[in-house]
C-alpha cells in the first residue's frame, strides 16, 4: 500500500470525524485536521464538553453512518473574503483566524504556517487571492485536498485517543482537543496495525528495562540520563565490543578523546550553528575557557588527524571510538533510551583519498550485513543523493565520482537497495541503513556519509604520490547509531529474550533444597561455567522450586538447571530451554560438564540457535 | 635519611645563601626563605640585578666559604617593635612588611600567612609579643628554626635554577627572584639525586607521549585534554581491561553512568561545596537545569544502589566503572598526563556490612598487589586511621571496628605497611598505596578508602537478617587511581619499553627488499601473527633496512624480524629482542610460526620476562 493512495483516504477521515463531531455536538468549532503517520486528527474545540474515549462508539457509529452514504467529496473555491465570511457565518472562529492572518500578511503568514495549516489553504498562484473548499453533503470544510471521490472509499478505521493540544501548537493560545485515528486499506491490515500495537506495548522497551534490570533513571541524575546495571552495562559493552570487532578487521582503530572541547572546535566545524540551543554549555570557573558537551565526535577525531603531517601512504586511515555524547533534547521529548541527552556512539571516520572511497564503504556494508544478520533483522539499503538543487558543497566532479562509487558498490554487494535524489546532507551522499524489527517495524539504524566540507573548513591534507598536498575525503559510518537507541529498538526486537552470545545471564542454577551436597554440586557447576567465561547466577535461596524456574522465566535466561538428589547422584543435568532457542529436544539429558561446554561454544560464536 | 634530620640542614642552606647573596649584592632584599622537598629556596629582590644560571658559580663559592667556616647558628628573641625597627635599620621591607602585619592583626593575620612566612616567626604563646631570630656570624634572619649547629653541618648541597615569582604570591606585588637549590646529607646522596634527574628527564612521559605517538593535545580542544591516538589507546584499553579483571574475580560488576548529573546530586553528596571552582559547571539551554561535569563518581553508583530495595542478601553489592571524571584544574598547574582536566578512574564501591570490611579490603589489597607486582613496581601501605581530634564524622565505635579490621588484613596479607593517625579523611579510615619506581621515586597509586558519610546523606540502607533497615558502609576503590595520572607514573617507569602484553606494537617485520616473494612472506607472518591476537606492523617501505631496524628501536617495539632470502627460503627467522627482555639467546633462530606461537603466549600470560 503506497502512501499516495492511503493520503487521500486519512485525509477524507479526518473530514467525516469532523462531519460526525459537528452532528453530535453543532456547537463545536474546529481547528485543523491533517493526515499523519498512519492515520489522520482533527484539533476541536466544543464549549464545556469534554471528549473521553468512552465517546468513541458514538462518533464511529456516526462517521460509519456518513461511509455508507458514499457522499462524494465536491471542491469549490471562494475568494479570501467570501471565504473569511463564510467563517464567520459558521461561527468558526480558529477558521476565521487562518483565513484572516493569510490575507492580511499574504505569503509571510503562509510561511510561518505549518504543514498541517497549509493544508487548508488551495494550491499554486491563486492562494492569496482565492481558498479551496471540500464539501461532503452538508459538511464543508476550508481545504486544498486531496479526497477520495466519496467517502465510502476510506478503508478500516479506528478512533485510538484523544489529548489536549494547544491552538497552533502555541501554549498561550487556547487548548483544543486533539482527535487521534488510525486508518488502512482493509480491515486485515488495520487488524494487523492494532495487533502490532499491542505487542509493541508488551515489548516496550521501558517497561522490559525494569522487568529485566537493565537500566534505571534518577531524579538527582536527571531526566534523559539513564544509568546502566550490571546486566544493562553487559548489553551495552557486549554489542560495543561487536560493533568494534567488526570494523577492527578492515584495519579501524581505536582512539579516546575528552567529551568536552572548547567552543572554537565546534565553531570550526560548523556545528556550534548547526546544533544551537541543543548544545550543553560547559563553563569554567577557573578561567575564561568556554566549552560544549560535544554533541558529536568527528571533531574530535580529525584533531588527532591533523596532529601530525599526513601521506598517501597512511590512507585509508581509520579511526573509531565508541564515544560519548550529549544533546539537550527538550524534556517532553525524552523517551526510555530512544530519546535521550547521553548517549554513546559507535563511531567511526576514515580519512580516505578520492578512489578509496568504494572500498572502505564496501566493507563498511559488509560489516553492517554481518551485524544484522547476527541480531537477525533484515536490512535496505537507501542511497541518498544529491539533486540538482542548490546548497550543496564540494565540487559537482567529485560528487559524480564519489555517488558512482557507492551505486557500484551496491550492485557488487547485491544490496536491497534504491536511489534517492535530493536525500543527501548539503556535505556528501550517504547509504542509509534501514532495519525491519520483529513486528514489522522499520528503523533507520545507521549510516556510511561522505563529507567533503570537514576536510575543507579544517584544512585537511595529505601528501600524495606526486608529492603534491590533496585534501581527502571523510567518511562518517555507526553500525548501530547510538547505543542507547539500538538498544531500545533491539530490546523491543527480541522482547528481552536477548541470544546466548548477549544474555545478561546465561544460566541459571537452581537448588531444589539446602543440603550441602546440593549446593556443592550447584557451586561446583557454577564454577566451571564461570571459569569458561560464562555468565551464570545460583539461585540458593529458601524458596520453592516452582517459584525459583518461574524468576528465571521472567528474566528470560536462556537455560536454567535444577539440582537435586538425582543431579548430585549422576552429574547429569536436564536443562530447560527459553522456548525461543529452537533445539531437537527441549529436555535433552546431558552430563553438566558436556551442558556447560555447549553453553560455552555458542556463546563465543554469536550464533542464534542452540544446538543442544 | 630522615626528613627531621633533613630538615634543618635545608633550612641553614637558605640562611647561608642569603648571607651569601648579602655579601655579593649588599644591596638585597629579602623575602622568605623556607624548606621545599629535596631542597630549599630564597626570595630575593635586588634592584637592578637579575641573577641568572651564570652566577650559580659565584653564589655556591661564597656559600662553601661559609660552610667551611664552621659558623654557630645563635637564637635571640625580640619584641615586635624592636624587630620593626630592626627590619627597617637593615634596609629590609619585605620583613619589615611581614613584622607589621603580624603586629596590626595579631593571629588572624597570622593564619593568613602561608606555611613558608610562618616560618618567620617564632613558635607558640609568644608570637605576638615576641619574634625570633638566628644569627650566623654577620648574618641575622627573622626565624623561627630550627637550624643545625654550625654552618659546617649541613651536607651537599647545589642550586639549581632561579625563576620569577611574585612576593607572597599575589601578581599585584612587585616580582622577585626565587632562588632554589637540592641538599643531601652526602655527596653521594646528593649525586645520585641528580643522576635521577636527568634519567626523569630522559623518561619525562611528554616527551615519550610524543615520540612514541601514545597522545596528542588540541588548541582547539583546550589544555589539559589530551586525546589518545591508536598507540596510546591500547595502552589506556589493556590496562583498564587488567585492572577490572582483577576485580571481576571478586564479585565486582560493571556499571555505566553518564558524565553528567543535576547539580542537586552533588549538593546532595556534599562535593558541590568540596569541590568549588574546581567544578565544570553545565548549563542547558533548552531548559532550565543545572548540571556539572562530575569530579568523582560515587553519587552516581550511589543512585544505582538506591534504585531498588537492598537486602543483606545483596550485600556486599559491587559496582565497578572505568569512568571519565572532569576537573577545572588551573592552567597553570597541568602537566602532561599527570595534571590534566580529563581523566578517567578505574573506580570501584563496595556497599557492605560492617562485618564485610575487612574480606572486601583485604581482596582489593590482594589485586593491588598482583597488579603492581605485573608492573614491576613495589607497593607500600600507609593506613590512615583518625586521631583524637574533632571533625570525624560517624560514630566511635565503628571506626574502632573498621580501623581493627583494616590493621588485621594488613597482618594478615603480610603487607609492608605503616599505621599514620591524623591522616584518615573525615568520612573514614583508607588504606593507600605507595609505588616506588625504577628510578627511585615514590608515588600515591591507588586507594582504599572507607566511608561512612556518604551513606548517612543519602540515606542508604539494607534489610539485615533481622528484618530491620541497617546502613551499609561505602568502600571506594581505584587500584590505579586515574589512567592517566597512572601512564604518566608508568611511561616514565618503563621509560617507553612496554611488557609484551601491553606493548601496542608487539611485533615489526621488516622486508629487505621490494620483491613479491619478500613480501608475500611478510604478508604470511602478518596475517599469522594478527590472527593469533597480536599487534604487528610490517614496514615494507622502500628504506634501507638499516634505517628500518632503527625505527623499530625509536619506536621500542618488544620484537623485530627482517625478512630477505635467507627467511623466504626456509622460514626461519631470527628475532631482534629489545634489549631489556632477558633472553637466553638474544638473536635464536627459530622457524616462524614458532616464533608467534611464543610471543602470542607471552602477550596472553601478562609476564615481562621473554621465554625466547
Amino acid at each position: 500500500m503506497n502512501k499516495e493512495e492511503l493520503t487521500p483516504m486519512r485525509h477524507s477521515l479526518a473530514h467525516i470525524m469532523a462531519t460526525a463531531v459537528t452532528k453530535l455536538w453543532p456547537e463545536a468549532k474546529l481547528g485543523v485536521g491533517p493526515v499523519v503517520e498512519n492515520g489522520f486528527y482533527y484539533d476541536i474545540d466544543i464549549p464545556g464538553v469534554a471528549i473521553s474515549e468512552d465517546d468513541f462508539k458514538k462518533i464511529e457509529k456516526e462517521m460509519q453512518a456518513v461511509i455508507n452514504q458514499n457522499q462524494p467529496f465536491e471542491q469549490s473555491t471562494k475568494s479570501i473574503d467570501d471565504a473569511i465570511a463564510w467563517a464567520k457565518e459558521s461561527e468558526q472562529p480558529y477558521k476565521e483566524e487562518l483565513l484572516n492572518d493569510l490575507k492580511r500578511a499574504g505569503t509571510t503568514v503562509a510561511k510561518d504556517l505549518s504543514p498541517e495549516e497549509m493544508g487548508t489553504l488551495a494550491e499554486g498562484e491563486s492562494q492569496l487571492d482565492s481558498v479551496g473548499f471540500y464539501t461532503n453533503r452538508d459538511f464543508t470544510d476550508l481545504c486544498r485536498g486531496p479526497h477520495v471521490e466519496h467517502t465510502g472509499q476510506v478503508g478500516a478505521f479506528k478512533l485510538m485517543r484523544v489529548a489536549g493540544a494547544y491552538w497552533r501548537g502555541d501554549e498561550k493560545n487556547p487548548q483544543m482537543q486533539r482527535l487521534y485515528g488510525v486508518a488502512f486499506k482493509t480491515k486485515q491490515e488495520l487488524h494487523d496495525y492494532l495487533q502490532m500495537l499491542e505487542e509493541a506495548k508488551k515489548r516496550d522497551h521501558r517497561k522490559l528495562g525494569k522487568e529485566l534490570d537493565l537500566f534505571v533513571f534518577s531524579d538527582l541524575v536527571g531526566s534523559g540520563l539513564p544509568l546502566f546495571t550490571e546486566k544493562g552495562t553487559i548489553l551495552r559493552e557486549e554489542i560495543g565490543k561487536f560493533t568494534q570487532e567488526l570494523r577492527e578487521r578492515t584495519g579501524f582503530t581505536r582512539v579516546w578523546t575528552p567529551v568536552i572541547a572548547k567552543t572554537d572546535l565546534y565553531k570550526a566545524s560548523g556545528h556550534w550553528d548547526k546544533f544551537g540551543d541543543e548544545l550543553f554549555l560547559v563553563k569554567s570557573q577557573e578561567t575564561s575557557d568556554e566549552f560544549v558537551l560535544r554533541p558529536m565526535n568527528c571533531p574530535h577525531h580529525v584533531q588527532i588527524y591533523t596532529s601530525k603531517p599526513r601521506s598517501y601512504r597512511d590512507l585509508p586511515l581509520k579511526f573509531m571510538e565508541n564515544a560519548g555524547d550529549y544533546r539537550d533534547e527538550k524534556t517532553g521529548e525524552l523517551h526510555g533510551l530512544s530519546r535521550v541527552r547521553s548517549f554513546t556512539q559507535d563511531d567511526s571516520h576514515a580519512f580516505v583519498a578520492q578512489d578509496q572511497i568504494k572500498q572502505v564503504a564496501s566493507d563498511l556494508v559488509e560489516a553492517a550485513h554481518e551485524m544484522y544478520s547476527v541480531f537477525d533483522m533484515e536490512l535496505k539499503f537507501r542511497l541518498s543523493f544529491r539533486d540538482d538543487g542548490e546548497g550543496y558543497l564540494g565540487e559537482q566532479a567529485l560528487w559524480d565520482k564519489a555517488q558512482a562509487q557507492i551505486e557500484e558498490l551496491a550492485k557488487e554487494n547485491e544490496l536491497d537497495y534504491y536511489v534517492e535524489e535530493g536525500e543527501a546532507a548539503f556535505y556528501g551522499p550517504k547509504i542509509d541503513f534501514m532495519a525491519t524489527d520483529a513486528i514489522g517495524r522499520q528503523w533507520q539504524v545507521a549510516t556510511v556519509q561522505l563529507d567533503f566540507v570537514q576536510p575543507e573548513r579544517f584544512g585537511l591534507e595529505f601528501i600524495n604520490e606526486s608529492g603534491e598536498a590533496e585534501q581527502p575525503v571523510m567518511i562518517h559510518c555507526a553500525l548501530l547509531g547510538s547505543i542507547e537507541r539500538f538498544l531500545s529498538v533491539y530490546i523491543e526486537h527480541t522482547a528481552g529474550k536477548f541470544p546466548i552470545w548477549l544474555a545478561p545471564e546465561q544460566i541459571r542454577i537452581i537448588s531444589v533444597n539446602q543440603e550441602a551436597e546440593t549446593l556443592q554440586m550447584v557451586d561446583r557447576i557454577e564454577a566451571l561455567a564461570r571459569n569458561k567465561g560464562l555468565r551464570v547466577y545460583a539461585d540458593n535461596d529458601n524458596e520453592s522450586v516452582g517459584k525459583k524456574i518461574r524468576n528465571a522465566e521472567v528474566a528470560k535466561v536462556p537455560y536454567t538447571i535444577v539440582v537435586g538428589e538425582k543431579e548430585v547422584a549422576n552429574g547429569i543435568v536436564t536443562p530447560r530451554v527459553r522456548r525461543d532457542i529452537s533445539v531437537i529436544d527441549a529436555h535433552p539429558e546431558l552430563h553438566y560438564e558436556q551442558f556447560v561446554q555447549t553453553v560455552a561454544n555458542e556463546s563465543i560464536s554469536r550464533i542464534i540457535k542452540s544446538s543442544l
